[in-house]
């Protein structure tokens, strides 16, 4: 492979980058959690009347809209347009859409509203946002029966964008590359929020690698190993969440060169 | 006895029931995790725009009023009146009733808007719907003079609900039959949630069994049984809570067959 | 010295004071939990058509800043206003002071509306605060020309109150009084929100003990002892915290005297 998923975390490491997050009231505190324990600084501020000044402090903008209402939303956009302005990657989880109109509309005005860098949801999630008609079961998954792989390049196409799909194999494309990633473990579905600490992991790595594809790859290979150590430790979801968040934090070279796996496709 | 709370755990396992919750911003996190460690799947959505969409799609809906607002509460208004259209049972935690004006005049009018399948607090809390003079002590329990069992068949009588109230025995009722679980351990009263966690667990075995006396006698067996497990790994309340989940996660038929104690009252 | 720190958790355990929070959603849950594990009783609560009631039935009120809106800021208010009025002591973390110009507008304020009693901060925060010209970068602390202690003397002096500066060392001063405490554990720079646990944990201790110079530094002291102990046994943050949390709930005597570095500067 052509990039090492380790360099970028010790950039992480090393840069410590400011990730803002405006993100839903579940797992806000396992959001901010992630980015510390791979070294950047979380902040977390929603307040319209501040959204901008702290973006402007940032190095990226996670948006999650896994509890959204009408008021953050329009936060969410202010500060998703400062982050264009400061050339700062935006990322925005579209948590739970599918499941009600409220949640594809927002989506749609927040897609419009300011250039999204990558759009991240599990497979039925991205697939209504690409225009596929599926319903979500809330924020979990649900089957999709057109091809996964295709759904991300158009929609990445057309939004010209990175698009993110996570689960037991995670797809990331620009529209031209895509990487496959193979890591994680199954205990991940078990615990709440694991999608949601994809998307600050993805914009923690963001914040110190241009190219968001690489990034993003880089970043749920990371995550993934880092859930494939926390197994080996732990007996149900709430020790292997800690054991994730631990073993984030201590995540080597070595390790991650033993266990990444990141295919490209053509 | 004449069912098997096991039983009620394993068809959670297998139906994997939406359990929608509007709920207080402390024990979000928990309450989501704890349908999930039961393999439900949690949605926490409070935007009055979707609430009834996201209820819509759901097997239960569980309200809790531990950091209420005026808002949000007209949301649980809505999300109600919609469960009860779709005839999934409507789960109300009273937390922190009996501590101001607000808290006791909300639930009144949550009362009055929908029906409410079952109204779960702690004693103080339960107490205070059902008109006693009491006050309780922010969330905590403080004490109740009068009988709780005939406190607690009361209100399901003039609320045609199941009534349960939490504490080292819990008390389930629908006015006729009632139910004393005595599984669980003290030092549950040293974690923040666990009686939020009991509601969200009621919730979960509520969507899959009609019986709501029975569900939530099964439940809360279940989950103090949890409890009991957890206990023997924990040194204090963090690594109990843990614990729980992943005992939760793990509870297999046969601890519960030995250790389930659900009596009968006349 | 003069005073011991443990005998103040003691009379938190024996007294489990009602503790008032309105805080940020990301440490909302550690806010109460840290309270409970001290043998405390956490009530968190917003509305402001509650806020005074629930006020009313306290013994401190923690303010915490993190995730401000406006309408929360002025729930602060109304309650700052009434634990005035009832002589119980108000802490504010001043959460993120300096890094937007609403967070320095809405400290002022809450100074302005009520006589705040402790006034709690990392060293750019309280800088800030203070009148000196930084920019803390989102919620961590960033460097500091000035003498730390000089500001803080000359804050508590300009507010007549309590000023803390938390850190490797932390500083507790009424202007004339000044103790350093050096107690805790570098892990606790990795755990999202220890800031505001050490905010919530003066809390229970300034409600048991009139002296709030003497309960911040025994509450600081107790903290950070719980931080050593903890760090014997964590592999990485998460584990830490539950370890820290634990730690607080079982800490004795013995420990305390053995560990206990609290400083009195002239």
């Amino acid at each position: 492979m052509e990039f090492a998923p380790f360099d970028f975390l010790e950039r992480v490491r090393h840069q410590k980058p400011l990730v803002h997050h405006i993100t839903n009231w579940v797992t806000i505190y396992d959001c901010a959690q992630v980015v510390k324990a791979l070294g950047g600084s979380p902040v977390m501020a929603h307040a319209a009347e501040e959204v901008e000044e702290m973006t402007e402090l940032a190095s990226a903008l996670v948006l999650n809209i896994g509890t959204l209402t009408v008021e953050v939303t329009e936060a969410m956009k202010l500060a998703a347009r400062r982050a264009n302005q400061k050339g700062i990657p935006v990322i925005l989880d579209v948590c739970g859409a599918g499941a009600t109109s409220l949640r594809d509309r927002k989506c749609r005005e927040l897609l419009d509203a300011a250039r999204i860098d990558v759009i991240k949801g599990n497979k039925s999630e991205i697939a209504k946002v690409g225009g596929e008609s599926v319903r979500t079961r809330g924020v979990d998954a649900s089957e999709v029966a057109a091809d996964l792989e295709s759904i991300a390049r158009k929609l990445a196409q057309a939004r010209r964008a990175a698009v993110v799909i996570t689960g037991p194999t995670d797809i990331i494309t620009d529209g031209a590359r895509l990487y496959r990633v193979r890591n994680g473990d199954p205990m991940m579905a078990h615990v709440v929020g694991t999608g949601c600490l994809a998307a600050s992991v993805i914009g923690a790595f963001g914040a110190v690698e241009a190219d968001l594809v690489r990034a993003a790859a880089s970043a749920l290979s990371c995550y993934g190993v880092a859930g494939e150590l926390a197994a080996e430790h732990a007996a149900g979801p709430a020790s292997f969440k800690a054991a994730l968040i631990d073993r984030l934090y201590l995540l080597d070279r070595r390790a991650m060169e033993q266990r990444q796996k990141i295919e490209t496709a053509l």
